[in-house]
Formats: structure tokens, sequence, C-alpha cells
């Protein structure tokens, strides 16, 4: 009876869970997942046998480790500032550890010791990152052994609304963490593009966009996300002289969202402390100039010159010229916006989800240049059941499953970017209806 | 005989030193000057009777507390994250300490042992903080006292150039510590006007101008400096509402600064790492979109439609076009930024800077609304003798006098706003030639 140690029921668990569970009787696994609420924790277990909920205390370490001591395998689903605690404890206990998340500077320290005690350290087999190494890479490989150069590779991925839920003027809801949504891009991005490094400060993200479009689900809008330069090394492609990595949004939403990020709605380094019952209106007003006469409406055009209608109309949408209540008065305006925009980009129970990615690459062959697109399209089924838990969830799930079966035999400090490891995972997911549409056409 | 340790002997110092050292011998006095550097104590007291030049080791202790227990009162010219440390000295030694820096939050904390000691701890006390303090304090106190009720107070400082030596494009030279130039203003800004708060991010705050004249020397540009608000405690104002605190720059400057601000040049949140002999020119384009054909220049019109014909000469004046090899490659872009501007905007021997102040009340009084505008122009004389240091400088020194002199009484952990401090100050900086002109009248 091998154990698997699921740590955190939260959204984004539910088709990981599902996965293990249903298979735990047949291979002969038990399964026990770990929440702050033993409530919760049943809940997705929906009294499966071989499994069991527990309430687990993060911050007490014989909470953590009563439970990791009885299982093989460890997968944190926890916040990721969480994960070297976790990784801590399963290294001197010698258990397997497997995340969703970006691989940490804390855990490149313990490279080492894992790599000594034979354990496998997999991080990074979500979706982005996840799939979206997953699937690159295993064209890079095959491109760079047909003897091709790579000259060029652009990535973007997106988590947004399937068009049929597109039902409001932004086409947009939270399907993800809101948090992460507000202060998506803040920081300097970094790319390179026919050889020159280029960096954009955050004010300039949301306009320095570019189209990419998809067969079935049209066009999108994609800014650069963080830093590009690291995927060099990661997909060993030191030289390439094209690499950019991005982030979709249904277009326009960009345009409407850099309004924010011009006025200083999204700041998070101040708290705001302001009066009780100030209003949405008062709130958007406070980062426009005073006038005496100017109404908040035309003041924002004033100093932002190029709102047209269709943005203004966005603006108006989210209730920010209504003179109703704040949800909450005290924070940084990022969090202020957050809980207004919350309850307006809130998915209705039906509403479904969609994940969109897109690799672009400029592959140098004998016969010429060649352009490679590789897109994906993966529509959630319900605000539970959505393609963001599904596309997070399930990689790592058959990397759990496909590693204890013994199909997947690496050790160490893993990212999924080695054939032995996504070759099996890519071919499950096909399976499961995650499926890339690949063509090709000569470009020069 | 009483003696004043002065720590610190950089640029800002000259006025100070002369001020206090030649007038050494006649009130008794003896003066220790402690720097890193002996020599550059010893040159600054000129051979001067009773003065000591002095060694110091700011991390050794006993370093410093060897020449602090030898005085009566500590004057600190360091980098204002240094006073705190001398602080604690000053404080467990029983000695008086005085700064021309902001009041610390760790200065704070010392308030009470301070009080029950009964030492004068007096920061705060140069040109901005300082010279603004006593200056606009005196009008606030005087209105008050006939009954008057302040219902607006905007005051504006610049450090800029006296308008003989205003000769290249942007009318700008460092005359003062060049790194706080070229990160000036980054963080959120913050006033109230009208009783409205307001808030303005970096990337907007050098579009966000009001145009300040002078008679004398004619208009500037003011662009709102940190936060405000905190002027209302400060000042005893708490319910005024609008309160503005602004920097000065020559008309033109900050919309040609603002270009630096949008690319994202003045960024110093991160480390670049350029390739050797990387150009003036392939920097600038780093922050500028990549395409196949278009030149720097025009990328750069493209991405900011607003520049203008000015705007491009006073980039192009400072060498950004050009294809000769940057003097830095590694480090923020605003460090590199610094290194550029530093060649370009640096002082002739015989420039002259230039200090511009005003302030601007309304005053509701009986008869009306009436606007109090009061204004100081300070220039220098070359470029050791700046204004900045003379603004600076003077004010510390002659507070420093009149306390030894038994002419200031006050104790305990203070600012330059109460009238037992100032009034002595401001009228014998009238003596040395810093007066504000200050003029009335009735608005409604």
């Amino acid at each position: 009876m091998q154990t698997i140690l699921i740590i955190g029921a939260g959204k984004s668990t539910t088709f990981l869970i599902d996965y293990l569970r249903k298979s735990a009787t047949e291979k002969k696994r038990y399964i026990i997942l770990a929440d702050v609420s033993k409530d919760i924790a049943e809940k997705k277990l929906r009294g499966q046998e071989n499994t069991l909920a527990a309430e687990i205390n993060l911050k007490d370490p014989q909470s953590r480790r009563s439970l990791i001591e009885k299982s093989e395998l460890v997968i944190s689903m926890l916040p990721a500032f969480l994960h070297p605690i976790v990784a801590q404890d399963c290294l001197e206990l010698g258990k397997h550890f497997f995340t969703a998340s970006y691989e940490s500077d804390e855990l490149r320290k313990m490279k080492e010791a894992i790599d000594s005690k034979g354990l496998l350290f997999l991080n990074e087999c979500g979706l982005d990152p996840g799939i979206d190494h997953m699937s690159a890479k295993q064209i890079i490989d095959r491109e760079k052994a047909a003897g091709n150069e790579i000259i060029s590779f652009k990535s973007y991925t997106g988590g947004v609304l399937a068009p049929e839920s597109e039902d409001n003027p932004w086409k947009y809801k939270f399907t993800w963490n809101p948090r992460n949504v507000v202060l998506a891009g803040q920081g300097v991005s970094r790319y390179i593009e026919n050889g020159e490094f280029k960096y954009i400060p955050y004010h300039m993200l949301f306009r320095r966009l570019e189209k990419i479009s998809f067969q079935e689900v049209g066009d999108f809008d994609a800014y650069a996300n963080r830093d590009s330069l690291v995927y060099r090394k990661i997909y060993e492609m030191d030289n390439i002289p094209t690499l950019l990595r991005g982030t979709l949004r249904r277009s326009g939403f960009c345009q409407s969202w850099d309004v924010f990020v011009q006025l200083g709605l999204t700041d998070d380094t101040f708290e705001m402390d302001l009066p009780n019952g100030f209003t949405k209106r008062e709130f958007l007003n406070t980062f426009l100039p005073f006038h005496k006469e100017k109404s908040v409406e035309s003041k924002l055009q004033q100093i932002l010159p190029w709102l047209d209608m269709s943005i203004m109309e966005k603006i108006k949408w989210l209730g920010l010229f209504e003179k109703d209540a704040l949800p909450k008065t005290k924070g940084s305006p990022a969090s202020i916006l957050q809980t207004i925009l919350e309850d307006k980009w809130k998915l209705d129970p039906m509403d479904k989800d969609m994940i969109v990615m897109q690799h672009q690459f400029e592959v140098k062959t004998q016969k010429g240049i060649k352009k490679i697109t590789s897109s994906l399209v993966c529509k959630g089924e319900d605000q539970e059941h959505t393609a963001m838990a599904k596309t997070v969830g399930l990689p790592l799930a058959i990397a759990v499953d496909m590693f204890l079966e013994g199909k997947i035999k690496a050790k160490g400090l893993m990212l999924p970017v080695i054939p032995s490891i996504y070759e099996p995972i890519l071919s499950s997911l096909e399976k499961k209806g995650i499926i890339f549409q690949e063509s090709e056409e000569l470009i020069s």
C-alpha cells in the first residue's frame, strides 16, 4: 500500500484529488488529504474508499511531520511561500515532493541533499509553469534532434473566460487568484528579440501588446510575462536570439486595464485609510487632479486622452463612477480595487473558464525557415471544474501516478523538461482532452 | 571652552564649517571636524586656530565615542542612514545632537530618553527640511495669532541653476546628490486639495505639473513632493483643506525627464549586466520595442507620441542616440543613467546654483480671503560655495551657535517649528542675505 499525502484542498485541487482518489483502490494506494479545514478535505474526498481527511496545522512541525512520516510522497498545493517548509520536512524524512509552483531559491539550496538521498522533488508541474514547459520542450527537443536550429520562441498563456461566458464588457471574470490578477506584471518584464535585450516597466506593459489568434476562439492581446530570459537556460537555448513569454487576455482588456495601472489603482506599496462611507467615485477621484468644476469622467478623459467610449463603458460597468460606498476603505489601492472587482468579476455557477496557450517557433531547417504554431484550448465545465483546476491539477496527478508506477524514473530536483518526464505526462494528458494543435509553414 | 564636534566634511558642509570656525576663537570654542578622510577635514578647517581635524571610523564605536565624549554638542553631516548610530552615542554620553536631515523613526524612539536627560536633539534644520519649516511656520503662527484661518498652503522648493549658468538645453546641472535627483519622486506622492485626498503614482508625477513664477528669475514647473499629508501635523494644521509641497525645476525640464521615467530608465529595482562596449544608443533601445527597420529615434517618438523637437533635442544633447560606449554597463538602469548624466550635467568651476522657494497661502480674514506669497531666491557664488551648501549649512550653524549662547533654550527632540527656535535663526539668516520677499493680495 503506497500512501500519498496531499497538503491543501483549495480551489485548484479538484481534478488532482479526483484523479488520484478514483484510482486509489485499484492501484492499492492510500490518499491522505490534509487541510487547515478537515471539513473541506472531507468534502473533496467524497467518502472514497482508501482515503483519509486530516487537519493540519502548518505552523506546528509535529502536525506536519506526523502526516508526512506516514506517506511515500507529498504533493504540496499550498501557497508557494509555504512549500519550502514542507520540502524541508520531506527532505529530512526522506519523502518525495511534488508541486505545481516555481522552483524557489530555497528549494535550490536543498539540491545536493535531495540528490544524495535519491529523492525526486518535482516542481513546476502544473499549467504555467508545467504544461508550457512540457509542450514547448517536446517540440524543441524534436527539432534539435532533426538537426534544426530554433531561432525564435514565443510562448503565450492565458486563463480567461470561454467565449460563451463572456457576458460582461470586460469579457473577463476571475478564474484564478484575484490578487495575482490585480498585481500581474508588477516589476520589470524582460525578454530578448533578434538579439536585443528588452525591458518593459510596469506602467508600459499594458501598451506594448501583440495580437495572438486562435482558430477556434479568436483574438487575444499578449503582454510580456516577467523574466523571459531565465527560460533560455531552462530550455537549453542559451543563445537563442528571440525568446518571449507572454500573458493572454481577450482583445481590448489590456487597454482598459491600463487605466488602473496609469492612475495608480493597482499600487500595492502603500496603505490607504479612507473614511467610512467613502464612495467608489471618490476612490477613483483620489487618483485624479483636483478641479473646481470638472467631473470625474471629464478629468479621467483629460488625464488619459486616448480613452474611448468602449474603455469608459468598461470603467462605468465596474461601478467606479457610482456614489455607493467602497466595500473596503483600508488597505492598498490594489486591495481596494480587488474587492470592487471581486464583486463584478465573480464566476456564475455555470460559467466556463478557458485556458489558451500558444507556442510560436521559428526554426532554421535545410529547406528554409519554418514557423511552427502549437496551440492549446481547454474549456472548463463549470465554476468548480474549471479548466484552470484541470490543467494545473492533472499534470501533477499524472506525474505522481507515473512516478509511483515506475514509469517516471527521474530523481533529484527536477522540472518536467526532460523527455522521460514530459513524454508520458503529455500522452496521458492527451487522453484527458488536453491536446495541442500544431501547424507548420515555411516562411522564408 | 565649548567643544563642537562636526562629523562629515562633505560637499554641503562648507558654509557650516566656515561659520563656526571663524568665530571659534572669539567665542571661546573648539571645533573638531571628523571625517573618514582626515585630509579633507584638514582642508576644510584651513588651519584655523582652535580647530582640530580628526579621522573617524564610523563602524568602530570606540572611534566615534572617544570623539563624542570630548564635546558638548555633535552635528552630524553624514548620510541620513548613519544618524541613528551617532544619535544613540550622543544619548548615552549625554551630548546634544543636530542635523539637517529628516527626523527618523529611530530618533523618535529615543524621544523619552532625550527628554529625561534634558538634551536637545534638533533635526530638519537645513534647507528642505529646515528653512522651509521656519519660514512657513513664521507666517502660519503670525496669521493664527491675528485670528485668521489658513485654508490653503502650498510650498515649493527647488535646487536649480542660476539663470546665468543655464547654458545647456536642459537648463539643469547637478547641484546636489545626483542619485537623489535621478530617483526623485519614486513611490507615491500624496497631498490634499480642497478636502480631497490625492495620490500620484511615480509614472504620472512629471505630467501633473503646476507653473510657479518668481519675479526675479522667471517660471518653474512644480511636481508634488512625497507625502505632503504629514505636514498637517508638523505645522499644526490638522484640518487644512489644501496642503501641497512641491519640487521646482526650470520650465520644460519635467516634461523631458518624463521620457526617462516612462521608458524605465530611472528604475532602481533591478540590475542590468550589459556586455562591455554596449553603446548609449543600445542602452536606450533596450527600453524600446523591437522593430526590423525603424530607428531608435522613430521608435521613441512612436511610443511617446507627445515628444516634440525640443524634447528630442534634450535627449540628443545627452548623447543617448550616440554609438559611443556606456560609462558603466553593470547596475540598475537608474545608476547607468546617472553616470551618463554626471558627465553632462557637471558644474563648471564658475557655475552658480540657485535655491528657489515659494510659499503660497490662502488665508480667511475678516476682510475676505487673502493670498500670501513668500519667495526666496538664493544664488550660489561658485562650484564650491553653492547656494545649496549655504542654505543647508547656515541654519544649522546658526542654530548651534545660538544654542551654545543660550539664545535657543528648547530641549527635547525638536524640529525648528516653534518661534523660540525659528525667530532667532530667521533673523540671523536675513543678515546673511537669505531673505524672503512677501506679498499679499485679497482674492475674494
